[in-house]
């Protein structure tokens, strides 16, 4: 995770005297260097580094690191561009797991950014952080007060708000959910909230068979995410044909 | 998860006493007498059950139940019937919730079982139990020894052995992935072993975007899944409406 971080973002670096011999630290700091990176580190006595870590067999290396900041506009010129992209929006999911890993495939998915409201896991909570596998340095995010509000200013860009419900009349892989979309996934017992579900333009589910009366909310995320981006690929390609 | 357990399997049923007062504990007896428990309860303490249960806020219900064991000519005689289905194979995937998450989504994909290495966690594991949501007293699930007698055995079945990975030439939407299909998913550092990789019919990937090096082993098992219901319920669609 360290490694991954832009060196800009870095405040303090510490090593423990023991990973400081090794050479997976040069690797490492060579990697920091090419990030940007032109800081001091701090070395620490491997008790005052176990000291410092939440996790049980600490790696010998602790960045502290600047929480980024992104700009709500940006995001939305980034997903109406011409490329067509989506935007994940996570209503009170409170799994720090499931938002790190929906951060980790909204990323691989190529979506624009993240929205999250108040009452998501902490997206830096440090389960979270190591969930992302470094998308959290990539993927730009913003946190929203209102769902009403988001969805207005949402539709007023042009893009379709979907909503990932069980009891959304079309499946996912039939529902107009073309890019650009924002696709909502709710909380992981409850879904979404009634009125966000009435303020989407879809409402679509993913089919189940056997008695499953949900599937996890980041592998909800994962196949409308994918959905999206299939779509995406499959006009990118037929427009490439066509000259 | 006590309610959703069939009764046939449940050796001993415990009640902590104050949940044994409330309206909810009914509701959970009516449900089990349902699935055919007809054995005793046990009352005991609200100190004792603390101690017997192994989570912080214990709900007050708790059953040890028998494992069941499941035949791998039954899973295989499913898979080849005639709806064509897909098994999924988890190879030293060792995060308990993932295996859990997997089993459950496997169910929802209509996967007719599970097989795993002896390298996965364990699929009685307390985390991956609750992970699964149930699923793991409805989808039939064998441990298998060695990937090498595995995909002999699936290939002379005429089942196509599916490997999931990063390397893939293919993208795993145009990849010769229709069921009857085995999708093998590998550990969530290492992937799938090279042998396993030499010996499987299809080496597909998923198609990533941005910097990420690989996706969460749930959610690529997940989009697998359901690529391969895809196929399926197309399949099953062309032939009704050919009627």
């Amino acid at each position: 995770m360290v490694s991954e971080t832009p060196g800009s973002l870095i405040r303090d670096l510490y090593l423990s005297e023991s990973f400081s011999g090794k050479s997976e630290c040069a690797g490492v700091m060579a990697k920091l260097r090419e990030n940007g990176f032109s800081g001091e580190t701090v070395l620490v006595s491997d008790d005052v580094f176990a000291k410092m870590s939440d996790t049980v067999h600490p790696q010998g290396i602790c960045a502290v690191v600047r929480q980024p900041v992104y700009d709500t506009e940006k995001i939305l010129a980034d997903l109406t561009g011409k490329e067509g992209r989506c935007i994940l929006v996570l209503e009170n999911v409170q799994d720090p797991g499931n938002v790190g890993t929906m951060l980790r495939t909204a990323e691989a998915a190529g979506a624009a950014g993240l929205f999250l409201s108040a009452g998501c896991a902490d997206l830096f909570n440090p389960k979270t952080v190591r969930s992302t596998m470094g998308a959290i340095y990539r993927v730009p995010f913003v946190y929203y007060e209102s769902a009403r509000e988001l969805t207005e200013l949402l539709k007023s860009r042009g893009i379709k708000v979907v909503a990932a419900c069980l009891e959304g009349s079309e499946e996912y892989t039939k529902a107009a959910i073309d890019a650009p979309a924002a696709v909502f996934i709710g909380n992981e017992g409850n879904g979404l909230e009634q009125e966000t579900l009435s303020l989407a333009d879809v409402r679509a589910r993913i089919p189940m068979e056997g008695e499953t009366e949900s599937l996890n909310a980041a592998v909800s995320a994962a196949l409308f995410l994918y959905e999206v981006k299939r779509r995406r690929d499959a006009f990118v390609t037929d427009s490439t044909s066509c000259d």
